[in-house]
């Protein structure tokens, strides 16, 4: 029989573009998964890792308008955003770069030996060591910062561990071309190619993540497919850690004095956040708790003529086109559900953002309108009305997890008084992210950058962009009454990497931190 | 129905001794969680957290000639023995007092707006939070130290988060001390009890793990019991973190060089090893790769004359005996497994301590004497005696993951002469301690420790003793653009509560460490 075959279509015609690829057979993740685990040792030193993450974003940059062609081909996003992603991508790179370069991620700790512990201590050092295979689910909206380059391979790179990625059918083009990308780095930098190795196809998922050499896996995508993958991790008789960013509805609250303030202004800020990149942003505001009244309807009037401005936009393939229209009908058909700018089908291939609003009351108690608390990717989101804190307080109460949590605030309010503190509060234990007085579309890639949240927006307590992304793929080894000349240099008493420590239970920084 | 009764039980008769407690009902799990919960804002603060571990700590010293008694009569693990296992509880729980103290488990990371990032970066500010209720297993061979008081309770409690500890039903009067012990504690802190429940009972465990308000587990005990609740945390609805630390074979491999400079020493250090205890320690050694020849014969002799000496012994209770009766007498009958000092029954309420032998080639490929690669509770190990190190190699290669991995080198090796560096490479990807020249047994409480390591060794990457073990129970949050009037006072810019902090991408230490 004859592999499947893996083509690249153009969403903005559901046209087939070209066969860039056949779909992976077990024997073909079999082969890819061996050859990454025999390549790790390539990784084991910092100083490649580093070069191999700079070389890997420099000819990606270099080969920026053959990539975004090809993303914007069979993606629609469109090449000033594609531009923008993929100089996010390179940026993203670098960062892991320095972050291998200072080491601080190899926790290391050392003990010398202490007779008046309870019971005494012998000399212990710990240090963090890569897990082995990572396997990276790519997902559908960032073909280059959560893809074949994005932070999941980044960091697993930058900890030390090879990756095998599932390339996202939505993009295998642009999948191949990166992947071509990143061998070359490879090369230059003495690496062995099966570092980074690619897979396609729904089979070759599932297998990939049952693999025995497989020691952990990053995913970003839907909740169903991405607890599927987490419960097959689970199940492997050794399981794996798997960091999945599932879905999220990202929640926002207007109080009643923000709104008082700047309806208008709040209402521009949603519909452009809402509506970016077409709704298609994990982080995107799916709900928003607005207060009943007259400042409320004027943050909802200037909703609707920016979500009218914005127009129809071509998703990222038929099948999200044709989940969308059907959501938003099903959303929009419960009781009490209005949409002042109706959500839907645009043309055949193309579909036209709006919004719903709804009683908050309606979401205080289970029954039918729990579907507005679901994620619907696409550019719509739900505004509930409420009437007092308490209704806006009872909405909250009922949320799953989410990446982002945002509320908007009162100059007042912003600065101390009212229920500012009280919301942030409550805000807190429902996402990975608070804004205040912004929205959350725009994930930095910063140190202190959390992307992650309570399930389902995660899986794990782990972050998938931002510096301490790279914590996923690491386990520590404490080593016991080891002599000097058997260490590792990073837990020898000179330091000669100048990494920064734990010693005897202190902090030590190397001279250039201090 | 009548809830089932606790009984306390003598382990060195069979005879119960006195009932002191009922099982748990699924309601009285309930409302333990829900009490654990509604308590978590009284650690909300760090201080009081402190005092709390701390003022624990000196009530469990003051009540420690009634609390070791009471452990002694229900465990038989020896009035020695377990004083110095309540101190080095105590001393556990003043050093996660430290650690909260210095806070620099919170994780924060600052980073001020940067226009010049690719995105620009806004104001970001991480510190971790509590999960909030966890859920602890005790070990049935730590009343103390992996118990109600034990690690996970210590570094929950450091970390903010309340539990209900599922006691080990082998000594549940000494759990019912220690919770008394431990209210105390919280009354004279100010805190509420709840944020220690104790339950007893099967069925309160499995009740424990699905229940919605818990938000991760502990777990310290057999591979089967703990992969069941791995399994059901990982299948709830909302996956919880389970940390488990399951079972682990503990290798040690003692070379050629090594058996021929002091054969004796080692074969009577591990004998005292293997035999501490009653071998019912989670890092007995249970694998052991010697020699063929004459150091190795050297070896095994002194082995066998210290094993003989060490007399038959108590287990935790009678089931467990049985259960290591049969599990020696299972291994012994293999083909080509001899039994030098044969391990097994002693009279009706000991067992005997003894030691198997096979030759190493009978390991490196699969069969049933795959048996002698899992775990034996007790007073048991094997030595597979090898020819040549391609031999050794090639059991090394068929382990699965352990706590401890330990090799004995010559003075020459240890200098970095000839096979340690290489051997320590093959037994780190094997376990989360390496020792050299040293035994498993004795785990020292330490901010270097790692007392995890690959499955069946833990469920996670985590540890359960040492200053990391607090990582287990949070989970970060970044808050974006939050004025200071609104941040906690981790994250504003002039550190009020001194803590140790990445800022702007470099590492800040406080005045006091600097």
């Amino acid at each position: 029989m004859a592999a499947a075959q893996v083509w690249s279509v153009d969403p903005r015609t559901g046209k087939r573009r070209e066969q860039v690829a056949v779909e992976a057979t077990a024997a073909d993740v079999d082969h890819a998964v061996r050859a990454a685990h025999t390549a790790r040792g390539a990784l084991a030193d910092r100083v490649v890792r580093a070069a191999f993450l700079r070389t890997a974003a420099g000819l990606l940059d270099a080969a920026k308008d053959r990539l975004v062609a090809a993303a914007d081909a069979e993606t629609a996003l469109g090449t000033t955003r594609l531009t923008g992603e993929l100089a996010r991508t390179c940026y993203q790179l670098r960062s892991f770069a320095g972050i291998v370069d200072e080491g601080d991620f190899l926790g290391v700790v050392i003990d010398h030996p202490d007779d008046t512990a309870t019971p005494p201590v012998p000399d212990l050092r710990r240090l963090k060591v890569p897990l082995g295979v990572v396997a990276v689910y790519a997902a559908s909206n960032f073909p280059f910062a959560f893809s074949v380059p994005g932070g999941d391979t980044a960091s697993a790179l930058a900890a030390g561990c090879p990756v095998v990625v599932k390339a996202h059918p939505d993009h295998p083009h642009t999948s191949e071309l990166v992947a071509g990308v990143l061998h070359l780095a490879a090369e230059r930098t003495g690496v062995p190619r099966a570092v980074v190795g690619l897979v396609h196809g729904f089979d070759a998922g599932v297998a990939l993540v049952g693999h025995p050499l497989v020691a952990a896996a990053g995913f970003t995508g839907s909740v169903r497919g991405g607890r599927a993958l987490f419960d097959a991790a689970a199940a492997r008789p050794v399981p794996i850690p798997f960091h999945g960013e599932l879905g999220s509805l990202n929640p926002v609250v207007v109080t009643a004095a923000a709104a008082a303030e700047r309806a208008a202004a709040i209402g521009a800020g949603l519909a452009g956040s809402m509506t970016l990149g077409v709704g298609q942003f994990c982080v995107k505001p799916g709900l928003v708790l607005a207060p009943t009244g007259a400042d409320g309807d004027a943050l909802l009037a200037a909703l609707a003529d920016e979500v009218k401005r914005a127009g129809e936009g071509v998703l990222l393939d038929h099948r999200m086109r044709d989940a969308f229209v059907a959501g938003a009908a099903a959303r929009a058909a419960l009781p009490d559900v209005d949409a002042p700018v109706a959500p839907g089908a645009g043309d055949e291939h193309t579909v036209s953002p709006g919004f719903l609003t709804v009683p908050a009351a309606r979401l205080a108690t289970g029954g039918p309108h729990d579907l507005l608390l679901e994620e619907c990717f696409g550019p719509v989101t739900v505004v509930a009305r409420y009437d007092g804190d308490d209704e806006a307080t009872a909405v909250l109460s009922r949320l799953p997890g989410n990446l982002t949590a945002t509320v908007h605030l009162s100059a007042a309010e912003a600065a101390g008084e009212g229920r500012g503190a009280e919301l942030l509060a409550r805000l807190t234990p429902l996402a990975g992210r608070v804004l205040v007085n912004g929205w959350p579309t725009g994930v930095a890639v910063a140190p202190a950058q959390h992307h992650g949240g309570p399930y389902p927006a995660t899986t794990s307590t782990s972050t998938s962009v931002g510096g301490t992304a790279v914590e996923r793929w690491l386990r520590p080894v404490a080593y016991q009454s080891t002599p000097e000349a058997l260490l590792p240099p990073e837990l020898r008493d000179d330091n000669p990497l100048g990494l920064p420590r734990r010693v005897d239970g202190r902090m030590e920084l190397p001279d250039r931190d201090a």
